[in-house]
Parts: structure tokens; C-alpha cells; sequence
């Protein structure tokens, strides 16, 4: 078939892996959870590319409504497939499906009415209608946004109004701006229109007219209304947001994966593609060799690790918390929403920042959506919005720094220090004024660069209070004081976010002595991660003299020699995350490295070059006709 | 038709524009040039919108295959329109034609064939082949870009050979990787496959098999072949650059203009939309009162007012030096590529920031392209990489500083300080070693923030110097040197663009003597352009202690100031553009206000609610009888 190119690897890239300082397939394990799981998420890779009906190769040539139904037909033949196979909805096998599919699967809000369900639901409701949805008895779907309300849940409009007459809630839409906006998978009400991406998913409008619901289908784990009307609450105010924290939990490893996919595309396409030379004498350089794409790519690769191990850490601390929440114990949710608040803001911040910044790496084929890119990066930037706008999550993030702040403000005793939330105990802790370091290599220490974030995230913690009691001291009410720091205290919540991620990145290498070598080679993503924070919020740390201009400058020394590490490990630390070609689906991306010859191929197949553009004939001959025929 | 809505002005919107501090036509004839721009080009942004066939408004529905039949379309009917009316290719008309329809026209490409024809061509290719352009009796294309080569002139692999028998070039693509990619408008080769966005371009690829083109049609202004085949060289090294240099001085405008239109867009949203309350007491505030929303937007303002005057400035430089060049005086040419190339990155990463920034104020409905952002952020995008990938840009600014500081090094006397290009004079000036500042209003001082950002850039760029020397001395020949450093020349010439960004802002304050109103106005802009600057990268400045800490927060402060002042003029800084609502073409950014409304209405055209997805009939609906049947 002439693809002689498709057999073998590029030697390029081949050279890349020769030379191995760490086990790659002991760091996937790791990555994996152990290396059951790894051989546990192959063998579900296997079954879905056997087979032809899930294959992502056409997507890009896809309308939008097209991309739609194919999304549909992959969500019901992994229904179908799953049942043969007997995946039970939470088993890992059918949450390794979703992540070899790419979440190119219809009714995904489904998903989230079924976790709202398991949040909120009283545990008769979650037995009731969970295998209903399973079974696709009925789709549901989750309907929150509406035209004019999104993130401030207070200000929605919708109204439930209780009619004890017939046991039932109306609900109802009083006003256009009142109107559902986003909602998918309905099958009868309307669509919102073109988006940016997820063209897969059909978000809709729902306009509600007096719609009348039983009483006992309201999700009543948290409050009941009882039959003549009574409210009654059962959790706190942010217990309904449990839901919410959840979502935004369980996003996390989804957003990093994008990440990670960028970076794998990104990285081995810089090992193919040569540009420019590093010397007249020599032949085009790899573009991963010039310093300025080490700069570009190495440290997103270190945040797709440190994400990594940061999700991981957070869905733990959900699972330890979360039986005791559903128990009505909420002495851990206010960390807990506060962590999922800031986290999910900073990952997808970052994951978005990042993605972009690998596909403007590849240059002009880094526009091709036959790179993978573009659909990557349209489809991370959603998540900067949904589940709670990033700037307000911030916020939420901020109030909890404030208000911990203002406990150790309070009394200081020894007691209060042991009841801090473990996240913010830094707030407490004895500090230094000056960073002790002296030379470049002082700067490749886990404690230094915790320290010095912490400093810095506490620094400014302790500003934005000191701003709203400025302002309260000068007749300010408290709202207005806030009003008028927010910025103060986005910059506090954003360095709070690095220190937790540099801190959950440090506990994770401590686990890992029995595995010298790819601890080794985490640690200098680790270091990597850290000093590049430092590096581009230099001013943070420079503000009160914590560090040096000459300081600074030893930390550039140290952030570019570790980039010369990483650029040597950067092919086998993209190979470890184990991403399968076509999950991938990417020219610039694959394995093999054979990029010009699949772009070409690919290319091939564009509608634009086996069918005709009508342009020609309506409009391109008659005005070359119109033209010549005045000469 | 009960789109009452649509006569009425928002009362919202109204409100902002009640107390008019400045005379909003005024500015607007400034920013056009004079008041008979403004009238000329209303009057054929009206000629254009009263042809349906101009219309942009399905523009969202379209598949990639419709946008390039449309784009033709449009440019067809453009072409019968301007000879009609009689307005030539180069005339003022035919470039507010261009403005009022987005550059959605096809045939972008033939455009820059013709850009280069009139550099690089001699007056009598010129004469020849331009009016056989402009009557479409061929249809021309710019093939530069090659399947594994760009940014890289001379690692192009194409090859001419000179046949001095038949006085022919053969032209020749040996190898995969030298297939032509990227250009557009061809006829009968392929297309290169769907890409992020600019949908309306049908960018192509190009095999040549020894296509042979007579001798006389080599652009010949600064280089000729004989027939016997000597090579003759009339230019310097860099005299073939100059059409590059052209395009991207050119392009300039069109980027601004899509930063400003994202600002129109996001900025009145944000007045009509309405979240949370600054106070529990009040009603929903409108989300252009919160600081962050202010932090978002109007620094986003500010630089594209900036970039507005930075453009003019830098086309009037090209302006002067063109014809010099064109006579073979290349003086001025290193200052003029360096310039275009560093400038045409800032401006484009900045505006694609900023864009993107302004699309994600807009949360959830940002994310929808009936907001019109979505496209606008994919158009913009692209212009980090073409005409030159932006990081190799900067770079080439950054030689020309290294260059030009060098220079100071070997002598320092008065001649030499007159013989330093203007843009780079601040190197050879006295220097202050601490900023003068002693409190917030200090920083409202053009002189105190302009010799801020030439001390910043000064210092970047004798470090730079400095980290070669000291590499060099320690045996790194100068290319080691160059590229182990790269990533602080960066530094340096991004602190360089700032300076010559903020430098011809004041100067173009300082023509607007017989102007207080509209000068005070774009002198807020231009204070907080420059602060915002100063407190993005607050770690230059503070590094060497040229501002203290102290300082930054009263920078911050009287930055937090000017966002409430231009805030309360940020409407009719938008309405200053004057951008028709069919040009904007966004659900979200229309002059009424009327947001809900609108995007209600156009969202029920979607083609998903006026056509039956066939998905349901295929695949849900068997997918729940199945599912029903095995109860």
C-alpha cells in the first residue's frame, strides 16, 4: 500500500529511547496505580480499538451534528459492548473505556445527573432510579445554568412551588433569562447552538411551563419537604454543594489528561521536526534542542506530573471525607470545597495555558486539526467555565484563606495550631524572612522551594487581610472591603493553589524510596515544576525581600541546567503516561514518529480533496469570465 | 414580529452612555484619521451592509466546505461591487470594505502574492502583472511555507535550477518534506485538511515536478540571473526580507482590530449581565462592577487602544523608509525588521491573550460562536505563527538590541549616541538607579513609567550581553553563547516592545494638545497600559531595586484607581471604535444591549432545532427498547 513508512519508527525518535536511565514501564505503573491496573487498562484498550465502531479517525472531518450522532452511536455500542462484557457504570474497566474514547461518548451529563444522584439522593431514591439510568430506562440530565444565572446559584430564577393539594412541586421558568441554557441529552426541547467545541455534546435549552413533579422526587439526602409543605434542612449550607465539590474532584485527572496528550504530541513532533542549526557547520538542529522549546514544553510536562500526582492526592482526601459527609459529619467539607474550589480553577487554568502553548509549539501544523490540538485546546477551555467560573472558585478559595487567617489571628496558642485545616498549617508556622540559599544547587532542594512557597502564599494571605481591615479602619462596611481587594485576593488563592501542588508533588516522591531511579527523574519535574512558578512570579518573591535579585538569577541557573536533564528523559517521560496512538489521534503524535508522512496521508483524506467545492463553478469561472472578457 | 426588543436600546447600556465626559465622535475621527475617514468609511460600511449577499449572520451554521463557498461568494461579489463603484484594489474604500466584512473573503492569499510583487518585483514585472491580477485573469498564491520548513528561510528545500539553454527555471519539490503547505487559492492541487479556524481560506499544498517557469518571471528588484545564469545581486542580505517585512507591518491593524472587537463584545456583556451582589441589600450588580471583571477587560482596552497607535506609528516608519529602500538605501532596514518582526509578536500574542481573556469573561456564553468570540479567538490565534513564529521573532528583535548595544561598548562618545536608531537610543542614556515615585499618583507620570520600562529593558539587555560574555570567556564559541541564552534575550526584547509600545502612545497624547476631553481620556488608557505592565512583571522592576516594594503597591494602588475611572467611561470607549453590529456579528456585543434576546432568537436557528438529528431514530431509540426488553 506504499505506507512502508508506517512500519517502522522514525530513527529520530528511535535514538530518543536508547539510552534509558529509568524503568518507563515501572514509572506507567506508578502512574496506573500498580501494574494490575496498567495490565487491566490495556486489555480494555485492546477490546475498544479491535473494534471499528470506535475508531476517532474520521472526527475531524465531522459537521457538528455529524460529530453529534457519532457520539451517540459510540455511547451505544460501549452500552452494548460493556454488557457483553459485563463492565458494571463505576467499575474500572468502564472508567478506562471513557479515558481510551477521550470522553467522545453521547450523554455524558447523564454521568453527572447520576452523581448529583448518588450525592444528594436519600438512599432509597439512589436505589430506586440509579439502575433506571443504567439501564437506560429513562436519560437524565443536569439542569443548573440558566440565560441570565450561572456560578450564583442564589440568583436563579427557576421556581419549584410546592402544591400540598396533590403532593407535587411546580416548576416553573417566569422569565426568558430564567430559561435552562446548557443542559444536554434532552431529547424534546431545543439546542443552544454552535460552540467553540464539544460538538459531541447537544447542549440544550429547557424552558419550563408549570411542570409538575412528585414530591418524593426531590433529592432529599441534605433536606425534605414533608407532605404539608414543611422544609426541613438536614445538612449545612454548603452540603448541597457536595455535589458540586465531587464534580469538580473527579474532573481533575480528565482536564490533566489533556494536558499530558498535549504534551506527548508536542514533545515528539519537536524530536522529528528540525529547524534552523545550532552552528553553521552542523546540520538542522531537533527543535527540542534550542532552549526556548525546552522553555515552552519541559515545564508543561512537569505540571502534567505534578497535576497528576495533585489529583490523586485530592481524590483521596474526597474518598476519606466523603463517607463521613454523606454521614452528616461536616467538619472536613469547608477544606474540602475550599481545595476543590481553587484546585479545579488552577488545573484548568493551567491545563488550557498549557495546551495551547504546546499547540502553538508545533507551529503552523499545530492548526491542523489533524495534529489533535486545536479540538484539545477548545475542549480544555470549557472547563475554565464550567462547574463554577475559575475567578469566582478563586474567590471561594480566598474566603477560606481569610477566614483561616483571621482564626490565628484571634488567640495563638497551641490548641488553635492543632485545629487548622492541614492544607493552610503554614499560616502558623515559624517562617523565614530571607531564603537561605546561596547557589544554584540549593535551589534543587523539595524543602527550600516549599518553604519558599509557602512564605509567599502566606505573604499574601496576610496582605489581603491586612487590605480589608485597612479599609474597614477608613469606614468601609466588610462586603465593600472585600469588593475592593478581590485582586488582591485572586494573587493569594494563586499561590496558595502552587504550594498545595508542589506540596502533594514532594509527599508522592516520599513514597517512592524503594524506586531510585524514576524517583530520580520525578524529582526533577518536581523541581522543575516548583522553580518555574518561582521563576515567572519572581515579583512574589522579590516584594519583601524573601529572595535576591541574585538569588533569582541562581534560580534561572538551576531552572535552565534542569532543563538540559529533562530535554534527555523528555520521549520515555512522554511514552510512561502509555496513551494509545489512537486515543491520541494525533499526525504529529504517534509513537513511530513518523509525522510528514502521516500528515500528508491524512490530509488525503479531507472532503476538500475527494469532492468538489461548488465555488468553482458558481462563482471562481464566471468571474475569471466576467474579467476577461472586458479586456 | 415580537421582536419589540430589537427597537429598544438596553436601559442597562443606555445608562453608561448618559454622561458623555468626552465627545465619542471625536475620538472616533482621531482613531479613523480625520473626520472625512470616518464619513467615508460609514459610507461604505452602508453600501455593504444594505447587500444581503454580504451578510455574515449564517456565518456560525456553516461547515468548513459552505465558509469557503461563502468567502468566495463574497469576494466575488465584492469584485462587481468595487468596479461598479469604481473603487480601486489599493484604494481607501476597498480597505473599509475589507474592515466592515472581517476579512471573510476568499482569496486572502492572492492579496499577499500582490505584496510581494510590488517589493520584490521590478517596475516592470510590476507594470505587467498587476493589473493582470487585479482583472482575476490569474489567480495568485504565496508558496513559501514547505511541509517541514517555515520560519527558517534558508532551510528550504525546494529547488530552482537555472536551464540557460531554454532560459528556464526548473522549479522542484525532491523530497516529501519540501512540499509547498499552507498556501492558498489554488486550483487544481490539494487541500492541507480542516485546521482551528479560518475556515474561509482553503490553504493547500503544492508538489512541484519540475515545473519550469521562464527566467523573466523571477522577481527581480534585488536580485537578477543573466541568461547565461550569473546570479546578481542588487540588495543587501536582508532586501528579499522586505515584502516580509511589509506583510507584517501591514497586519498589524487587522490583529488590533480583533482585540478590539473581543473588548466591544465582553465589555457590553458585562454591563447587561448581572451576578451576585456587592452587597446582600442591593440588587444583582453588573458584572463590569467587580474589580476582577475591571482586571479582566480594561487592561484589555487599554492595549488595544495601545496597539492602535503603535501600528500607526510604526506604518508611518515604513512609509518614510519604504521608497529609500525601494532605491536601494537600506539604512533604516535593520531597525524597520526589527521592529516589524518583535512588534508583529507582541502584538499578536497579546491580542490573542487578550481575546481569549475577553471570551472567558463572558463565562458559559463566551464559549458559544453565536457570542462571536470563538471564531475571533481561532482567527487571532493564527497569528502567532504566521508571517513568522513569534518566539523566532522576538529573537531577531533581540539580536538587533544585542547589535545595537554592542555597539555603545566599543566607544562611547557623541557620535555614536546620534548614530544609534531612535527605538534603541534609551541604551546610551543616563540612567536613573531608583525610580523617583513617592506615592500612588506618582505612577499617572508618562515620563516616570516611560523611563521605567527603558531602564527595564536597558538592564535585560546588557544581562543578556553580559551572560555571553561570560560564556564566551569560558570557551563557548559565539553560537553556544547565543542559544544557551535565549530564553533571557527573550526577556529582553519583550521589555523592548513594551517600552516602544508605551513610548508611542505618550507621543501620540502628546499631538492631542487642542483635545483635553479626548486626551485625558486616552491618557487614562495609556497610564494604565503601562501599569499594567509594570504590575504583570513587577520581578523586573523589583530585581535590581529600581522600584522597591513599597513602590509596587502604590503602582497597584493607583492601578486600582484608573480601572474605576476608565471604567465608568468603558462603554463609550467601545462605541469609539465604531464597529456596525453586522461587522461585530455577536449575539452578545450588539449596540442595543439586548443579549438575551438576541441569542435566544438566533440560537433557534441552529440547524440542530430546524432539522432532525437522525441519531435518535439510529441509536436511542433502539437503545432504550433494548434495554426496556430485557426487564
Amino acid at each position: 500500500m506504499g505506507d512502508t513508512w508506517s512500519r517502522q519508527v522514525h530513527p529520530d525518535i528511535e535514538s530518543e529511547r536508547y539510552k534509558q536511565t529509568f524503568d518507563v514501564e515501572r514509572l506507567t505503573n506508578i502512574l496506573d496505580g500498580g501494574a494490575q491496573d496498567t495490565a487491566l487498562r490495556r486489555k480494555v484498550e485492546s477490546i475498544i480499538h479491535s473494534d471499528p465502531e470506535f475508531s476517532l479517525k474520521d472526527n475531524y472531518f465531522l459537521t457538528q451534528s455529524e460529530c453529534y450522532e457519532a457520539a451517540v452511536e459510540k455511547k451505544f455500542h460501549l452500552q452494548m459492548l460493556a454488557q457483553r462484557q459485563g463492565w458494571a457504570e463505576d467499575s474500572r474497566e468502564a472508567y478506562y473505556a471513557y479515558r481510551t474514547l477521550s470522553g467522545s461518548l453521547g450523554f455524558s451529563l447523564q454521568h453527572i445527573f447520576l452523581k448529583a444522584l448518588r450525592s444528594l439522593g436519600s438512599e432509597e431514591q439512589i436505589a430506586k432510579w440509579v439502575p433506571v439510568c443504567n439501564k437506560f430506562q429513562i436519560i437524565g440530565t443536569y439542569a443548573q445554568t440558566e440565560l441570565g444565572h450561572g456560578t450564583y446559584l442564589q440568583g436563579l430564577e427557576t421556581e419549584a412551588t410546592y402544591d400540598a393539594a396533590t403532593q407535587e412541586f411546580v416548576v416553573h421558568s417566569p422569565t426568558m433569562t430564567a430559561i435552562k441554557w446548557w443542559p444536554g441529552d434532552r431529547i424534546t426541547v431545543g439546542d443552544i447552538g454552535p460552540k467553540m467545541g464539544l460538538d459531541h455534546v447537544d447542549n440544550g435549552f429547557l424552558q419550563l411551563d408549570h411542570v409538575r413533579v412528585p414530591r418524593e422526587n426531590m433529592l432529599s439526602r441534605f433536606a425534605q419537604v414533608l407532605p404539608d409543605g414543611t422544609y426541613i434542612k438536614l445538612g449545612t449550607a454548603q452540603s448541597n454543594y457536595l455535589s458540586m465539590v465531587v464534580t469538580r474532584v473527579e474532573l481533575l485527572p480528565g482536564i490533566t489528561a489533556e494536558l499530558q496528550k498535549a504534551c506527548v504530541i508536542a514533545i515528539r513532533y519537536s524530536i522529528i521536526r528540525h529547524q534552523s542549526r545550532l552552528r553553521p557547520s552542523e546540520p538542522e538542529a531537533k527543535i527540542l534542542d534550542y532552549q526556548t522549546q525546552q522553555q515552552k514544553l519541559l515545564p508543561q510536562l512537569a505540571t502534567a506530573y505534578a497535576f497528576h500526582f495533585l489529583a490523586r492526592s485530592l481524590l483521596e482526601f474526597l474518598h476519606d471525607s466523603h463517607d463521613a459527609i454523606l454521614d452528616r459529619d461536616f467538619s472536613l467539607l469547608p477544606e474540602l470545597h475550599a481545595l476543590s474550589a481553587g484546585l479545579k480553577a488552577m488545573v484548568s487554568d493551567f491545563c488550557t495555558y498549557g495546551a495551547e502553548l504546546c499547540r502553538r509549539a508545533c507551529g503552523g501544523h499545530g492548526y491542523s486539526k489533524l495534529s489533535g490540538l486545536p479540538s484539545l485546546v477548545t475542549k480544555v477551555t470549557a472547563s475554565c467555565t464550567f462547574e463554577g467560573e475559575n475567578t469566582v472558585l478563586y474567590l471561594q478559595m480566598a474566603r477560606f484563606l481569610v477566614k483561616s487567617y483571621q482564626r490565628t489571628q484571634v488567640s495563638l496558642g497551641p490548641t488553635l495550631q492543632r485545629s487548622l485545616p492541614q492544607s493552610v498549617a503554614y499560616l502558623t508556622a515559624p517562617d523565614l524572612a530571607r531564603c537561605p540559599a546561596q547557589r544554584a544547587a540549593d535551589f534543587f532542594h523539595p524543602e527550600l522551594y516549599t518553604t519558599a512557597w509557602a512564605h509567599v502564599a502566606a505573604r499574601l494571605t496576610k496582605d489581603s487581610v491586612h487590605h480589608i481591615q485597612t479599609l474597614m479602619r477608613s469606614g468601609a462596611d466588610e462586603h465593600e472591603a472585600w469588593n475592593r481587594t478581590t485582586v488582591i485576593h485572586l494573587q493569594a488563592a494563586k499561590a496558595h493553589c502552587y504550594y498545595v501542588t508542589v506540596k502533594s508533588f514532594t509527599e508522592a516522591l516520599e513514597k517512592l524510596e524503594s524506586e531510585p531511579a524514576v524517583r530520580q527523574v520525578l524529582r526533577r519535574l518536581c523541581d522543575l515544576y516548583a522553580l518555574h512558578g518561582i521563576l515567572t512570579n519572581t515579583g512574589d518573591f522579590l516584594h519583601d525581600g524573601f529572595l535576591s535579585g541574585a538569588q533569582v538569577d541562581m534560580a534561572r541557573t538551576a531552572y535552565l541546567d534542569l532543563l538540559l536533564l529533562v530535554r534527555k528523559d523528555a520521549i520515555l517521560l512522554t511514552d510512561a503516561f502509555d496513551f494509545t496512538d489512537q486515543c491520541l489521534n494525533s499526525a504529529l503524535g504517534c509513537y513511530d514518529g513518523n509525522v510528514y508522512e502521516r500528515l500528508f496521508d491524512w490530509a488525503q483524506k479531507s472532503p476538500s480533496n475527494t469532492q468538489e467545492n461548488p465555488a468553482y463553478e458558481k462563482y471562481i469561472r464566471p468571474l475569471l469570465q466576467s474579467c476577461r472578457s472586458k479586456l
